[in-house]
């Protein structure tokens, strides 16, 4: 079956290009001598994180326990958790997770900490803990150098509990300024930071300018989207998904109306300078999808010299790659067109 | 299991409030004679659907066959998709559920109705067709009397199609004026047009002010959201569905990190004259979710007196509660806080 038979909406993932991603993300973690850990939110399937294992990946990287499940389910065995744990249903569950694989854990508070310290202790085995810090993001992680000392410190202290060093998002020159003021005053309390893991994908081939970091987290570049295109971080023919969907109506000479909306590709925007609207019509680059509905994409294509018809089928890169594979319970894998097969999207909506 | 037991985040729905949502809205339309068909997107569940037609809705509203499948599956047996459908693996579909259920479909162009006329030559039933116009959404719908009369005239002539009447969304002044210069029109062409469906929650209460609708497509109406109080067609004790949600991270004095983000909430906005942010912390009204990522909802609490603490419950208004729907494959029910039971949601994301 070719990819233009699939029913619409569909999100397809061009095989050899997704291969391409992968292996010129590892060469270039394997040419700095950074070890790569991906996050497997863009894909979600146990599959392609086995796939990235087995490219040279250490292991792989979750926000969610619930997506942790799923991957140690799967078999993969070495976990790092970036997010705090916070909730009285978090350490039974890290604590299980860690007798069957390898677990680390991010923390920036002391209650995530108590999470991981009483997990550890229900397992009996040993969970690598890292400090995050805030290296301009202002989300989440500590925002002083004291701060991950306290949480170091407790760390390396309690039983079961190790500290593997600093995490940081996204890699930037604050991450090397925090890491450098770091060093030192962890070193006069006796303690050494074994890795600093940072992460991001728009940055990622350039971290070995901005600062010195032992891991990589990096999850888009899998796939890339428009959010790559817009950072100069990948280029059209490295973008591996593409959203299919068909025009099914033209009420006005310059409006276009999409079957897909917002529970195809979101209503994730991209940053003002990389341009308007809810995602990048392939063939049709002066149109601008305006709105999003759940089910319908407003295209505006007043300003396209030829304009799409009732029916044609159109290709749309998604602002954000990660969100689209969320919504959607499977996604379609193909090789230059012909369709390979249809995945389940195993770790979906794991949001606990 | 009290509702603060369970692990967070999760999408909560108040049954005592949805049921008087429910009643409500049947009452307004009985007293007003209108036939009430509501929307399946907000809850996607068959046990509502079938709870809507027993308290006295005629039939149910489907944005895609997908959906359509599933509530013919659970014994729906009158639906409408109110979505024009073009593609080729429509018509098959759509024959194979008016060979079973009494099944009606809009259109605004020729081609939407090719498919809806060959699934009726395939069923050798008949299929009923309405025509979908412009009421100032600019979204689908013809936007003319003449464009809507060529349809109809299309649809009278069609084999085993029925023509239904004209529907349009929302229900606007727009709409009284449309169908009063479309009776006459139609008329003189011999065509009766034998209904007018109107849509939309937030304006619905008002209808019988604004234009003769003889039946009433709504679906957020069932558990309300922020975007519906803005509009003051909910009051805070009229919301049914509330996200529960945890403070994971408080990095800085300002800033509180919910275990939430476009996962749980989506990107949704609301209209600017709403309110700022991706929904309504309830328990910290001068709170404002600045920002979310797939699993980080960002909350400016600068503004509030008191501020939420680390591993402390918050409850959030959506500020689109079918979007939320369909990011969850359970959602859960409750009674006065005490968990009733997880609810699978059986049309999730079929957006084909």
């Amino acid at each position: 079956m070719r990819v233009e038979d699939l029913e619409t909406p569909v999100p397809v993932v061009e095989l050899p290009v997704m291969e391409r991603n992968l292996q010129r993300m590892q060469d270039y973690c394997d040419r700095h001598g950074i070890k790569l850990r991906p996050h497997i939110k863009t894909h979600k399937m146990p599959e392609l994180a086995r796939r990235q294992v087995e490219l040279g990946a250490v292991g792989i990287t979750c926000q969610k326990l619930g997506e942790a499940e799923v991957m140690a389910d799967a078999g993969l065995d070495d976990i790092f958790i970036s997010y705090p744990l916070i909730g009285a249903g978090k350490a039974p569950r890290l604590a299980a997770l860690a007798k069957r694989v390898r677990m680390r854990v991010a923390v920036d508070n002391d209650l995530a900490l108590d999470t991981v310290a009483e997990a550890a202790r229900e397992a009996g085995t040993p969970i690598g803990v890292v400090v995050e810090f805030d290296s301009g993001n202002k989300r989440t992680g500590v925002e002083t150098v004291e701060e991950a000392l306290a949480l170091a410190k407790r760390i390396a202290a309690t039983e079961n509990l190790r500290f593997d060093g600093l995490m940081t998002y996204p890699t930037s020159a604050e991450t090397a300024r925090f890491v450098a003021e770091a060093r030192p005053r962890f070193a006069a309390e006796g303690l050494e930071i074994p890795m600093v893991t940072g992460g991001g994908s728009p940055g990622a081939m350039r971290v070995h300018e901005v600062a010195p970091i032992d891991e990589m987290r990096v999850g888009t570049y899998i796939y890339n989207d428009r959010a790559m295109l817009g950072a100069g971080a990948a280029r059209l023919e490295d973008v591996a998904m593409v959203v299919h969907a068909t025009v099914i109506s033209r009420p006005a000479e310059g409006r276009a109306i999409l079957d897909c909306g917002s529970k195809t590709l979101s209503s994730d925007l991209v940053a003002p300078e990389v341009g308007p609207g809810y995602g990048l019509l392939v063939d049709y680059p002066d149109a601008v999808i305006t709105r999003v509905n759940e089910e319908h994409g407003t295209v505006d294509v007043s300003r396209c010299a030829v304009k799409p018809a009732i029916g044609e089928r159109v290709r749309i890169i998604p602002n954000h790659t990660c969100v689209v594979t969320n919504l959607h319970d499977r996604v379609v894998f193909a090789r230059d067109g012909e369709v390979v097969e249809q995945r389940p999207v195993a770790a979906r909506g794991r949001t606990t």
